[in-house]
């Protein structure tokens, strides 16, 4: 019972008030690998070029990812270099080399078919797609997605997300999906394009869950310090699909309402803990303990 | 056993992207007045001009509150004009005649000085001391202040909070006041300055209840239609102390921190049905079985 993680693994350049890092592990389903392991087992389906280091792939198998469906390709890994502003609320985007994921076509292999979650990070929604398809007994299904497709791509994406339990995006993607800067009404509509539960991320500030009758709204966590914003958001989305795959959850029936706020939260509690350090470093030291502390920690500070 | 309140009753001219009313009431302790009416009786003090209209200083007196404290100045109400940016997080003034609110010396009626809640809006930090020096039987005191205090009049500022048991500020002036951009380094430095509770407001994104051990967080109530958010972080302001002095605290002694939770909530409440209309305009219908019905909407839209 493993969840099926797609996306970007990638090194990243990465420039914030607390330092710089020319070269570091890095990419979507990295982070979502990676949070989501605390909760469940994770099969990856990812491209990387002959210069992935031995250390990164031996980082990943040691937190029981199963790396089978990571081809190596000629050519080189995925680099992306960016430099956040001042308060980290934004960054800019200095540097983008796709190598081998610009013709990154998913491949799984056979035991990943008929696992039954499946999480589809940030890639071509036509890809996406090619991937839900292949699996056989699925339980849940969500993923991201991101403007370029959202602006480009817009009828291979409705095609796509239409067969999708949730989808996670954040605040300027749910209007841009909609059309709608009021994000109820942006909810309402997306909810219509097919995901049921809608996760809107709004970085420092939380979450939000849309189900067509209800909503959840989560509050940030509030770090001492943010070193590194790089992969919150994927690990928000490995926090909240790890913690519904550990529950077993089938999304296609019934859910208590409440299983998806804790879900919410164990998203928000993830997202933190990657802003701690640099890349992917908080999770060479990171228990589980920690986790579900400082999910008790938000029961405290929401409490009234 | 009332509240004193202390701030600005004005006019003001309002353009947002759903309309443009050229000269309605509005002001500080308007807001926070009207606002903690529906917990609490309380008693303003605040200059107007000759011009100021019967039909407003009806709808004050008709929400209970004692104007025995409003002082008829020669010359004309203060006049504040500005207009919003269209996803209404910023605005810009665009005209600002302080006219005999320029001169404003607060006078306090003898039957204000024994009471025990005091609010001081925002206004100069040594008009807000000098009022304070004036209560005799004070359970609590608190206010707001904003840039303008916080850089020109620095000195005199912290002289006046340092009495203070609460300081209600948004983010950016806890920045400010504190220089520190990270907020609980920043709520950190402001406790230490004087009050022992400090809420920061977010806007759309809620408030935070800083105290030496504890913090509280509160997401923002997300309506479908932001009408017009003048006065909402007064409306804030009114219900935390409205709800506090209705409940008859002693912020001096031990008070269950789950209290000062509610009081937030309540704020937030206020603040949101604030937005729905321009002005005050919401406060001509808005009932108390509303107040708490969105009360209990927090509390299920929270709940994981």
């Amino acid at each position: 019972m493993s969840l099926v993680v797609v996306g970007s693994v990638a090194y990243d350049g990465v420039e914030t008030p607390h330092g710089k890092i020319d070269r570091m592990l890095g990419g979507a389903c990295t982070y979502i690998a990676l949070s989501a392991s605390y909760f469940t087992h994770s099969k990856i389906v990812a491209v990387v070029g002959e210069d992935f280091a031995q250390e990164d792939r031996d980082l990943l198998a040691e937190r029981g990812i199963d790396l089978s469906g990571l081809e190596v390709a000629e050519g080189k890994t995925f680099f992306w270099q960016g430099v956040y502003s001042a308060d980290m609320n934004d960054r800019e985007t200095l540097r983008t080399d796709l190598n081998v994921f610009a013709t990154f076509q998913p491949k799984l292999p056979e035991s990943y078919k008929t696992q039954p979650y499946l999480f589809l990070g940030n890639i071509q929604p036509a890809l996406q797609k090619q991937v839900f398809e292949q699996m056989s007994k699925l339980r849940f299904c969500g993923g991201d997605t991101m403007n370029f497709w959202i602006n480009d791509f817009r009828d291979e994406l409705l095609a796509t997300i239409a067969d999708w339990n949730f989808l996670l995006i954040n605040d300027s993607e749910a209007r841009l999906l909609s059309g709608e800067s009021n994000l109820r009404k942006a909810a309402a509509k997306i909810m219509a394009m097919g995901p049921k539960n809608l996760v809107i991320k709004r970085g420092e500030y939380g979450a939000m869950l849309f189900r067509p009758n209800s909503l959840f709204v989560a509050p940030g966590y509030l770090l001492d310090s943010v070193f590194d914003p790089t992969g919150a958001g994927d690990c928000f989305a490995g926090g909240f699909t790890g913690y519904l795959a550990e529950r077993g959850f089938d999304l296609q029936g019934d859910i208590d309402p409440h299983e998806l706020h804790r879900a919410v939260i164990y998203g928000s509690v993830m997202g933190s803990f990657c802003c701690e350090q640099f890349g992917v470093e908080r999770f060479r030291t990171l228990t589980r303990k920690e986790i579900d502390g400082r999910f008790e920690e938000f029961q405290k500070f929401t409490a009234f």
